[in-house]
């Protein structure tokens, strides 16, 4: 930090060069070999519950559908990245939850599962972001699930509960979060709030620019701290919003990430940045194969955002990683694997619309002309009936996310025997995971680590 | 080769120094930066059907039972590795088989599933073990299962069909394949072979030195080609032949790769080494979890004894990895997550053994009595009396590997109440994998790679 102010100064002072004082740091940097020296920012991307299988997959897809790599591993083929394999336990359990997993990245301690940087003995660990905000960086978080979730919740509060997401919303604007964009109106809204506060209000007297839509977040102005907030719970997942227009107001993760980059990126004390894919988690809890292999591929368009600003920025560090494995899913082998698999091309909706799409009053053959319509699977009536009986109380599923109680196990394991994906649950595992660092500081990346490491790595590289 | 040579040459001619030509060329090494230069050697290590839960299991395994990292996780801490992500897929599909991944390996080009260096118009790719030996190396093989299974094959011979195993031992006759050790007694023996042709004597008349069992291993003679036929099919798993007496005659993985190492070792010109834990695949198909866990701890052991010599040697590639993902096993989420998995250190033998060992006369009293004594684990009547129907013919399981039609799957959902690991299926997947190079031409390579790059790999970093 000392060396970017007195470089600032002597700009200052001399009034000869034309370049900014930010420009001739950076270029005074790119003599260096790429991945040493500090960063001045830090872009820290998870995406949510993604077993190597759900990273393997997306890639895959986008393959043999897109007809091009995922930036992620694109990413590896230009060498210029350190890679890890991270064991992700939380003090209470070898299989992690998010909370614990935020608060080992952000705290820098394991603490137990469902706790929000909250130590064996009720001691408060300063979550990073605090730190950064502190040492005069801006900050923020954006997500694909409600903004006060346990993921960008780890980076910035203390919390015993992470469902306590209303009181979250709270402490972010006693803190001042710079940027927070994501889901959950229910949390800021005083007609949807149980104490009916208005906080919406609150961030406005604070000075936050408020936005709730895709055109919204085109009307930002420089220098606002923001609170995006585009949904009521979770924004939608990516494939339903591509083919239904009505959810086209909402923007995608990589729309938020650029907006939030593009306001922070001029702060003269840099910022700090953390970009969740929430909703791959939320899809692998579903066993949903479509929801799952296309927000993985808009966490990967956020990647490449991130990216492309931390190239030309020169001074930012980008770590790319999971918090956990879900569900460990993955193309299992037969004769027809490979066309089985790119089938999940004609599905245009997630399992979930499908599902949800789907009343008593539907009869087995309303239910098969539905789902070929959604997904182009022909089902047996044994398989029509066996959905039936879901909407008909006969049989029900309960699970994590899953609201209104939807068939989600069976619907999967009937996809199964045409898409040849399996998952070994409907939860997290405790597979290690991959994590990914480009760009300054990114040397600091050892091949095996410990998901704490990661926040010791953020201060190393990027020193207060 | 050249300078060695010239290094030989004139240590010859001199007669001035003490040190071997080897360890002359050894010291020369030594200067240059861990993984720059050529190699002499290769060990090119493969745990079957490795997914990377198989990978992570074994670790948290070893750490929270046996108190200790696995070598190849603890390799990586020591920062002299590089490591990839591996695409493993066929030409003829997403998910390979063994045949196809060790031939993309061994050949260098993507063949169809089941079929041994054979291109799509009938062409023969030229497998590297026998490129190695005409440019004078010494070449060998030693894996857990038959010796003419589709991994070592893939990098000695030429075959439409994979299961042509009595014709694959009498081709590494021919080829004199310098190191043969593994299971598959049924392929040698006149006794068993359909054409009653003797191999063992074909391979006496070649000057190989037999083995047979454990002892026979001690008594090697230098200079000796070696044949070490250890059971009939593949060797005993791990777990089994650690409690039971009568399977310990048979060597392990680490023993077999030991020898194999020591007998050519002091080659002029060098050596290469496959070493395949070919039970870790087998586990997976059969979803037996300490069969798994076990079998994968043999590979590391013997990973240790590569990693021991190639430290010591200097010129010695090793590359670690596997050829397919299987089953994508892993923990799944819970309360007791860590105390289930721990549970699985009471498991004293595999499934394949407690279910070969019940008959139909047993009540399932008897079953549960006994599923007591062999893995601590208390089954309810309607578990037990499930498990009975497979041996009073009224439910029965199919499966590879599994000959004699046991109760794999249901025995380990059983068990998954219990043990909190699930598996997506019964076969193998379309995951990318780790791939890990130790020692000379280990920074060739990159870290995301298709199968055959390893060949090319290996072309490079060991010059024929």
């Amino acid at each position: 930090m000392d060396r970017r102010k007195f470089l600032k100064g002597s700009v200052l002072l001399s009034g000869l060069l034309s370049l900014s004082p930010t420009e001739l740091w950076s270029s005074t940097k790119r003599v260096t070999s790429p991945g040493a020296g500090k960063a001045k920012n830090i872009i820290f991307m998870v995406s949510d519950g993604m077993s190597l299988g759900t990273l393997s997959m997306a890639d895959l897809y986008s393959r043999n559908i897109l007809g091009k790599e995922s930036r992620w591993l694109n990413l590896y083929h230009e060498k210029t990245v350190s890679r890890a394999l991270m064991d992700t336990a939380s003090a209470s359990s070898i299989v992690t939850d998010s909370a614990a997993a935020s608060s080992a990245f952000g705290g820098g301690i394991r603490v137990q599962n469902g706790v929000l940087n909250i130590g064996a003995n009720g001691e408060n660990h300063i979550p990073i972001w605090q730190k950064y905000k502190k040492a005069g960086k801006k900050v923020g978080c954006v997500t694909s699930v409600t903004i006060t979730h346990a993921t960008p919740a780890g980076f910035c509060v203390n919390s015993t509960k992470r469902n306590a997401e209303p009181q979250i919303a709270e402490m972010y604007a006693e803190l001042g979060i710079d940027i927070l964009m994501g889901g959950g109106d229910e949390f800021f809204n005083p007609l949807k709030r149980e104490d009916k506060k208005d906080l919406y209000s609150v961030y406005k007297k604070k000075n936050y620019q408020i936005m709730k839509n895709g055109i919204d977040l085109k009307t930002i102005q420089k220098g606002n701290k923001i609170l995006g907030i585009f949904n009521t719970g979770a924004l939608p997942y990516s494939i339903d919003r591509t083919h239904l227009k009505e959810l086209q107001n909402t923007p995608t993760l990589a729309e938020m990430a650029d907006a939030a980059i593009d306001q922070m990126k001029d702060h003269p004390e840099g910022f700090v940045l953390q970009i969740e894919g929430g909703k791959v988690d939320w899809a692998a809890h579903a066993n949903d194969i479509a929801a799952l292999i296309h927000d993985q591929l808009a966490f990967d368009e956020a990647v490449k955002t991130a990216i492309d600003f931390a190239e030309k920025d020169g001074n930012t560090l980008v770590i790319i990683t999971t918090d956990h494995g879900n569900a460990n899913p993955g193309i299992i082998y037969g004769t027809d694997a490979t066309k089985n698999f790119n089938s999940i091309s004609n599905y245009h909706y997630t399992n979930e619309y499908i599902l949800n799409k789907i009343h008593k009053d539907h009869s087995a053959k309303d239910i098969k002309d539905w789902i070929y319509e959604g997904h182009k699977l022909i089902l047996n009536d044994d398989e029509a009936k066996h959905l039936q009986s879901f909407y008909n109380g006969l049989e029900k599923e309960e699970g994590l996310y899953n609201y209104k109680k939807l068939p989600f196990k069976l619907y999967s394991e009937i996809q199964k025997s045409r898409n040849s994906v399996g998952w070994i649950s409907m939860d997290h595992s405790g597979d290690y995971v991959e994590a990914t660092a480009y760009g300054p500081g990114s040397q600091l990346l050892k091949p095996y680590i410990k998901n704490m490491d990661l926040h010791y790595l953020m201060l190393e590289a990027c020193p207060l």
